[in-house]
């Protein structure tokens, strides 16, 4: 372990030079004109995890982009780590706001700038990195692993859900590690260990067949955009709790230790109002903002549309008018379930003056693994090594679609493994990955697979 | 006035004749190309005027289209009718769906059809015959009458109220006439007395700087959709009233009168809701429809915008929320005191985690020239005579801008003389005029100035 670590600590020259040509190479899964690009990037990666010394490595199809696969499974009785990653990376427009070329990676302040630096190819490469220092240097690893590198990842992972349905023996692990995530702040390393998940339904009134004049129909037909607004005011009481019947009954209660940790977060709300320009911060009663953001469902209207929206006025009544609505779930709830609850509701106070339909758009459940699983507190220990300060243990409000998919086809525990930082431009011009968190992060990864060895099956 | 209806009676043929070459003209305001025809129009219109007998007739310009006028003022101690129509016409698409050309006038089933058929050449030139009819066969009109008919009504009559405003010596009277409007139904005729006035606004609420990404924030900001719609959701009780604190304190009540005389009105509740295609009608409790169409104000939105409204799922918490809201008003509510209301009570009951903007837009007065007016009453005469059978008294619940701006500017009382039929598809394809009721209002325009000398200044 102690050659493994000096190992790493010897190559940083190296793997920014070897991290610059992974950069280099311009997979936009979502442009037609980058098919070709996003394929040899799969064949890159091959190479390399040939190269340091992986086996059974193919860049396998799917009707989209390849996945590349590729493992090592010698060590008996260890456990299994499935990791996940994906080599695709965000279109750069618009390329003009971009102070270094997108695929020329750039060093400035201790920052290596490029597209797909922090999201997910840096991240991807730390743990190519980790594991070369243990195979150069012990020429073992303590666990197995299985790496699953996808093409599509920003593209919704189109094919990753039928992938994993008719590959299941390949994928047999005990764990899931992901790396492609952010850690709670700079300096402050974080093991992310829940998700919120996702019900989204589309709302539509009709009140006649089109759209009326609101002089000589007025006062007499019901307007649908009212009905809606009536509809949608009901979602929610004053205190900020959602009205759906039923709708906190499967919802898992903080823990006061929970709470209690959060509490001693850096967590600046001044701070947090000011970035995003509101008045005033709000939310359901009796909670902080982390624990609204984490451990609490919510509703929100994501779209609404009725009637005329141009400029100037014009007097009509609309005929139709719909909303987009969400809720974001936590453990335990269910999408489905919810759905029934939300859609008995919405017909029970809708007005008989209108036509009502809801439509299920989305689903995704809730994930959790939790902070007491051995797997955790094993990735806990390693993010201590690595960055030398123990981590956080923190959840997000976000969902990533690709734990509920492993989750829900496999049922393994699941580590998120995540050294980017939530400024990193994941998705903007300039993106970039912090250095020291970058060499800090192979080391921790280096750590990971021997913690989780430790750990046990 | 025998010999005047003798020489309507026997001049059919000729009336239409001369009114296809009236309707031949593309006075399409709304077009530029149209500009040319607009103006040949005004011409031909003066010279139809002077031909027929009216004097100092003029094409007036404005910073538009032209306005034409021409006068009779010599029926000493007689009261003077303004008379207001126009000369321009919508535009025609789609052509296509015409079932004969839009300007080559053609007789079908007794009606007549082409563009400005009934809206409002055909109305207009149902007076100039009537005013024919008495110069030719009496050398005299019992009335006094100024004709105003312009060539921006299509258009907004952008130009009418600077006209009005610097002519009103011209504009000189005791009562204004206007046969630009429908009659209750077919085989009944009627008199309309009162139009809904409006107040027109839109509400702008905003929540945070941008949008955000429902998952990393949802929960701990507020959502100005959701204060938007909990807002408009506070507009209306459950029994259809309007809750803005004031806004029914300068209804006038219907009187027990005219509440009965509107239950004789053959109106088919059924079919105007099988006509809208509405499951159910709906108002304010305790009035019928006729009443909360004619007589009560409304709340309406009649547009909605937030967020994201494309098809599929987009994850966002909008930054802003925006709505188009009307009321119509009814006698004696007035716009500007609404204005201040309305504000006054979103203000109170907007959340304050958001900025909440309102906008007036549009407002107008409602109107009345009460139905025992002695002109209304000698229009209701006149209208017996022309048709056989009395005419019914009734309101309506747009808004007419014109009747506005005379009742504003000079302060006349007005009577709406209108003969086309709910129908006739004034502003779509294949417009028409009923030919009966094109010289039934011939007849009665004729008896009209006769009625009007009667019941004196």
């Amino acid at each position: 372990m102690f050659k493994v670590i000096d190992f790493i600590q010897t190559s940083r020259d190296r793997y920014l030079e070897e991290l610059g040509r992974f950069l280099a190479i311009p997979s936009i899964s979502a442009l037609p004109q980058h098919a070709g690009d996003v394929r040899q990037c799969a064949g890159w990666l091959a190479d390399e995890m040939r190269r340091i010394g992986l086996e059974n490595v193919s860049v396998m199809e799917t009707p989209g982009h390849p996945v590349v696969y590729g493992d090592w499974l010698h060590a008996e009785g260890a456990p299994t780590i499935l990791f996940y990653g994906h080599y695709d990376v965000q279109p750069v427009d618009p390329v003009e706001l971009w102070e270094s070329p997108p695929f020329e990676a750039t060093v400035r302040d201790g920052e290596i700038y490029a597209r797909g630096a922090a999201d997910d190819k840096g991240q991807v490469f730390m743990h190519l990195k980790a594991i070369e220092a243990w195979l150069s240097q012990e020429g073992r690893l303590p666990v197995n692993i299985r790496l699953l590198i996808e093409g599509e990842e920003e593209v919704g992972s189109a094919h990753l859900e039928e992938f994993v349905q008719t590959h299941r023996d390949l994928l047999q692990a005990d764990v899931v590690v992901v790396s492609d995530s952010a850690m709670f702040d700079r300096g402050v390393p974080s093991i992310c260990y829940s998700l919120r998940g996702l019900a989204y339904f589309q709302i539509d009134v009709r009140g006649t067949s089109t759209d009326l004049h609101s002089g000589s129909f007025g006062g007499a037909v019901v307007n649908p955009a009212m009905a809606l607004v009536q509809i949608l005011a009901q979602m929610k009481d004053r205190s900020g709790r959602v009205k759906i019947p039923g709708f906190y009954d499967d919802v898992r209660p903080l823990s006061d230790e929970e709470r209690a940790a959060w509490r001693r977060l850096p967590f600046n709300e001044k701070q947090f109002q000011r970035s995003i320009g509101a008045p005033k911060l709000s939310g359901e009663s009796g909670y902080t903002t982390l624990e609204r953001l984490w451990a609490r469902p919510t509703f929100e209207i994501n779209g609404l549309l009725s009637g005329f929206t141009g400029e100037g006025a014009k007097t009509v009544i609309p005929a139709t008018a719909m909303a987009k609505v969400s809720m974001r779930l936590v453990p335990d709830q269910d999408p489905d379930r919810i759905g029934d609850q939300f859609e008995a509701y919405v017909k029970k106070i809708a007005p008989k003056t209108v036509d009502v339909k809801v439509t299920r758009m989305h689903g995704g459940r809730p994930w959790i693994t939790e902070y007491d699983n051995r797997f955790v507190q094993a990735a806990g220990r390693a993010i201590e090594q690595g960055f030398g300060k123990a981590p956080v243990y923190c959840r997000e409000g976000g969902s990533i679609p690709v734990i509920s998919t492993f989750q829900r086809e496999l049922g393994l525990p699941a580590v998120l493994f995540g050294i980017g930082l939530p400024d990193e431009n994941a998705h903007a011009p300039n993106e970039r990955l912090d250095l020291g968190n970058f060499h800090n992060g192979i080391v921790a990864s280096a750590c990971l697979y021997d913690e989780i060895a430790r750990a046990g099956r």
